[in-house]
């Protein structure tokens, strides 16, 4: 192998850039060429390819959203779109592709593979949501970006003696809600993964207001129902006013983590290595504390499973 | 006068803290007593009133919200209310009363005022809308954290190419969405204070996009409209995708920048040095970079004047 | 068991108070009584032990250093000391002890244990050096600390095409050293756990300046030495100018991030289960992703293991 | 006048870059071409100078340090250095340039412009020490940097009972330590403005620790003397352990605070309208809350006073 390139996709995560640095300088190291490849797959249909240098990686680790660009494709979802992307690539001399993305990128990576042209897929993805790596890129500083905002909101629920609902990020994963319930100090939690019961919520709500807690926060995953609606909700079976703040785009961006550049480097690098065993189809993940790579099915078939004991535990600690 | 009072009332804003720390401090240091009324009005009312010591108020400069609390109070609205806030003053000793808030909280000080108990009003709240003062207390926290949110989905807008709606707080008064957008890079602001004009917003972000700008980003100020109300408008007006933030409730929190640290301390201590003299119906402001005092009646009677020269620079600059 | 203590001892970490409100409520869930000692071990021999309610650890888990002090207690050390503690404990009626600290405090824990009141520790050090753990409570939070301040370095360093030398805490251990020269993007880290060269750093530095790099960032470990002997030590070989910064105690201090939060809740919840089963002398950890409870002499006794994969990696991206 | 030139110079500091994107985008509103020169007065001496576009500034406006890069430069003091300079710009069409920088920097446009080439100066510097204007570019953004520090280092101080000794930068003026120890609620500050007094100092000390304060911290500005030599006397006067915190380069970067950005903006946009009326030797600042522009010379030759009113005030709440 002498060439590869690497991509991101999907929505854009901190830390992606961590990643494309370290597959650029990584692959510079093991004596190969690096290609970016700007905009997803839609470059790759479009050929905006370009060879990248180790200086030209320099000075991003640090930034959030992804130097290469990001685009959904429509066309690179039909036969004709995937053969001319890898037409591209053979004609920029690429044998290799490092996908940075969620679930949805993963499907194309697995279906260049299948058509000869070996992909590793590295998860970048705030949510936290791909089976096979305990972390995924970017689910880290999301996190802390929504701690920050619900200690700012705690600031004015407690000035005010108030109820708060935060939205979070989550359509089918709970992990950003779980974690940040918990270490937002959150009464309640509301994930996809588990069905609510708003009679208990009311519930620990009055039983916090009885014992003289001066503010309440319930956080909800945008999976589960919206903030106001939960808002109405609440309303309407127990007539408790309540705030509502849906915390958004906020929750992409920013300077990532040192965890998240850390996770980044060592998963960018690891598909570099994948990558020149010849190996394709392969998925990059953080499992028992161990960089592993595993089949990259995997990450779209099986099920990801959020961690239900931070769930019983926030429960158990916001009595 | 041998004690005074300090209540904050409206809603909270970063720098609070500071402000009653110095009203207790220089307070003490004048050789006077201090009370802090808790829940603003209603605590006059309830006679919720306690003697603060200097180390009471240690260790808070730096938090966000206020440590007295908040809260809306109907019935202080009516002459018995004011009466029994005065009658359960005078029952603690107290001869003069800081009141830190917006020009809401304002009304209820200088009703107090004509009834015989001297107040002094510090402008504490995040919408920079007193008339009679260049800055309030919080407006620089509450800026600062706007600036942030902007960073951060700026990451995303330039990553996927993307044209965003911030929706800032600011009912009457564009002063936030003005300095957040010059600070932020904005393409358009939209404030109370001016018509907008819709095809000259579009016609903007297509030139930009023209240019090669990856970005565009939006400013609105919650009392033109909402943010998704706008979107609509754009997509209507000219099939424009663009994405929504309402960055709502975290405006208002957050430990304070110094800036508002400082500001709190000086207007504290000024409130406190004006009811020595005696004088009641004085506001606390920060004017032509001097700190003053003026009749309270202008800051509620008077209009604020945002500093459109921002709001002409930030076309000028966002070409 | 009807009542347990909890107490912090040595330097502070962000994240103790996030693991006291959970050895707290936590108990209380399990319908136990639980007390606050005051200021580690000597707090112990003084008595200063005070029942804590679930409402008394409120709106902590955000707050950097302890709530419940820490301070160093020659006292301690004599068998005197240890017995006058128990006997304390045992007037307040406490039948368990969880400590969070750094290896120092586990010592005094399994001294108390031996002499039959059953401890169990919660490791709370930003070292990150206590073996039978993969992350101490702390460590994360110090690490961000470290990280935001080379991204301001930086900002002048690539200004001034500098070479700045970041001396970071780590007497024994290089785990901040290491994970946040990889994160900040370091050309050179120098950790206890390696002999440094100092011909193949200057080599490293002016390959940097050759390829047009404008800045390089050196991160030394204050163990191997101080970064002003390093910057004579460099001056002298190379005579090449660098700047030092030490970071020193902003190190310790901070809002803890959320994954401190997390473990420090997970660690306290843990602590009081093993307490409850009668079983003292274990200490607490994450292993391979799992909460676990070992042996507390391993953890003083056993070496810890930095992750040398990062100082490998680290190494091959900062080409 | 068709073409003009933009240069930083001296230590960087946050919000440069703003001054530089408005200077060039206030240019090409006015219908004229901007160059941005590399590396300050050395660029004009080498000719690094480079035409920029609206684009070319683009998402600049967020980040610390500086773009257009900054240096020392003996050559430029010489008198062939500077006709070179001139002869340079000449060449590149410029007919008038905006010098962003301190006080050291105001002296090489003064003799610019007094060769005939007009040049018009923009305060930036974090030392706050430019006579003529209120403000400076970077001073809010370091200042705010210094009340991060001093928060993280009061956690630790709380938990340990201990004095913090915090040395800020400022070697001549005293506002960085001024504002910083106000709005950190420091209980001393020693500034070069004023002599101080150890025993005062230590008087404090104790008398903080005997009404109960957990901690104390210090303020130290660089001019005064070193954090460590502070420490070393206040050990050998009173017998007071402390511990020292040397801030350093930190200080410099980071993105810049909202004002900072607005300063910027403002301030660069009045440089190009002066040099279009064909001013040279004009000084841009903020006085009296009005950007205004003054004699160039005022600036090197005027003393710049600090803010006693803080000092004084910082006194009587540190009680």
């Amino acid at each position: 192998m002498k060439k590869i390139g690497v991509l991101t996709s999907g929505g854009d995560s901190p830390g992606m850039n961590a990643a494309v640095r370290a597959v650029v300088r990584k692959g510079i190291f093991h004596g190969i060429e690096v290609a970016g490849v700007y905009s997803g797959y839609q470059g790759l249909i479009e050929g905006t390819i370009k060879k990248l240098e180790a200086g030209d990686v320099g000075d991003i680790i640090q930034r959030g959203g992804t130097k290469l660009y990001s685009a959904r494709c429509e066309e690179f979802r039909t036969e004709e779109g995937q053969l001319k992307a890898i037409e591209n690539m053979r004609k920029e001399g690429l044998e290799g592709l490092v996908v940075i993305g969620g679930d949805g990128s993963y499907r194309g990576a697995m279906a260049l593979t299948k058509r000869g042209f070996p992909c590793v897929g590295v998860p970048g993805t705030i949510d936290n949501d791909i089976p096979g790596t305990d972390y995924t890129i970017g689910f880290d500083t999301a996190l802390n970006t929504v701690i920050e905002a619900i200690d700012k909101i705690r600031d004015t629920a407690t000035s005010h003696e108030r109820t708060f609902i935060v939205e979070v990020m989550g359509r089918d994963a709970g992990d950003l809600a779980l974690w940040a319930g918990l270490a937002g100090g959150a009464e309640t939690i509301l994930i996809p993964e588990d069905s609510y019961d708003i009679d208990d919520m009311v519930d620990r709500l009055q039983k916090g207001r009885n014992r003289g807690k001066r503010h309440s926060i319930i956080i909800v995953a945008e999976g589960v129902m919206g903030g106001n609606e939960l808002a109405e909700l609440i309303k309407e079976k127990a007539d408790i006013e309540t705030r509502v703040s849906v915390l958004g785009h906020i929750q992409r961006g920013g300077s990532p983590t040192a965890r998240d550049r850390v996770l980044g480097s060592l998963f960018g690098a690891r598909a570099v290595e994948v990558l020149l065993t010849g190996a394709g189809g392969r998925a990059i993940g953080m499992k028992n504390h161990q960089v592993v790579d595993y089949d990259m099915t995997e990450a779209f078939t099986a099920e990801h499973n959020a961690d239900m004991s931070l769930y019983t535990l926030s429960k158990e600690l916001a009595i």
